[in-house]
């Protein structure tokens, strides 16, 4: 089974973009993911097929409107669709490992880009979208969130990475910083390789990735150690 | 002046990708950013241009070799090029908007997209990179990661996005998450829009929004106000 992905966006034209190349392409060529895009503006009212509106109470900035957008939904996830529904937002709960991995296991998702400032807040609860944030910062609109977002789960699913994921588990995704990496040449400007990783011993390795690891999460990011 | 970013990659047909459309296309039409595209294998070592190799200690995955890379580096940022130099990596500070500020005003960055586990952590201090992670996933490389990036930032820019920004203070920027957004209609599927939004008092509507931040921001992000 493939993991279907309908992304609701007023540029569909950024879609597959940077996943169509590399991993992540060879996967849409297989038919390990389908990826369809969702125009909203094709549920837009009147002749000028229109999208949004000024913010009620004033201010910058335009909203999305609910009915517009319930409408695009509604023709891409219709009743009996039990895909999660993400709302791509900063005000969402933010984006982690433990949440890429479930929905990689999962049989896709209905992704809305709004615009990242305003979608009419009665949709989020009437269509039941769960906001989902990638990080505190704001960009132009939804749908780079949703290439981070669907990038992440990609590269999870079954065959896309090979074996390459088996280091996972000991750092990042056990909730560590990755420890120090290093390969060919054994001398660069004058810096050597660690003479731990080239003594043979299997075991002592481990210990130093693992302390390591735990050494740059602690200086780093001691909120993931505290979670 | 124009924001100058120059971006190391494998992976150069990612570039502008989704930045080419919208504003930030706008933008790179106007030449209000100049985005450059270094490919790392130019740099690479033999007759197969390699860029990689095992890592040293054993293990999955492949290591981005520290000569390469900073032979790239030193092409795409030659001696007197005082641009931030970033390393988009899982292992790095987390990226926010206050850093996305100050790299807008600034004259550009190098943008180093590494495989996502693996650089030799030697040219990490050999070349002074900086580490940035936009969130506590991983992505299958820092391309997107760069996208990202150069979103958030080119939307800053003077000119790119008019005046819709002005709000902005108010709300994310300023450590609240956003309050709630409402447009027309005034009523769907038996959802109104709160009544001090349609009262034409500006005083009530600021406390109302304000009051909403606070309330999301302590319910979802309580992280967001101890900073």
């Amino acid at each position: 089974m493939s993991f279907r992905a309908s992304i609701l966006t007023l540029y569909p034209e950024m879609f597959p973009g940077p996943l169509g190349v590399s991993l992540a392409g060879r996967a849409l060529e297989r038919g390990d993911v389908a990826l369809e895009t969702v125009q909203i503006r094709d549920f837009g009212v009147g002749r000028h097929r229109m999208v949004d509106d000024t913010p009620s109470g004033g201010g910058a900035g335009m909203v999305m409107r609910a009915d517009v957008l319930a409408a695009a939904i509604d023709h891409a996830a219709p009743a009996g669709d039990t895909r999660p529904r993400l709302l791509m937002s900063p005000r969402g709960r933010p984006l982690d490992q433990r949440r890429v991995r479930e929905l990689a296991v999962g049989e896709g998702a209905v992704i809305v880009c709004g615009r990242f400032e305003g979608v009419d807040e009665r949709v989020i609860a009437g269509r039941g979208l769960e906001e989902v944030s990638i990080g505190d910062y704001i960009l132009s609109g939804g749908e780079i969130a949703a290439l981070v977002l669907l990038d992440a789960v990609v590269r999870l699913l079954p065959g896309v990475m090979g074996n390459a994921l088996s280091g996972e588990a000991e750092s990042f995704e056990a909730g560590l910083l990755e420890h120090p990496h290093y390969t060919r040449p054994a001398e660069w400007e004058g810096q050597t390789i660690p003479a731990v990783l080239t003594s043979g011993d299997h075991g002592a390795v481990e210990r130093w990735r693992r302390a390591e690891a735990e050494r740059i999460t602690a200086a780093r990011r001691p909120d993931l150690l505290k979670r």
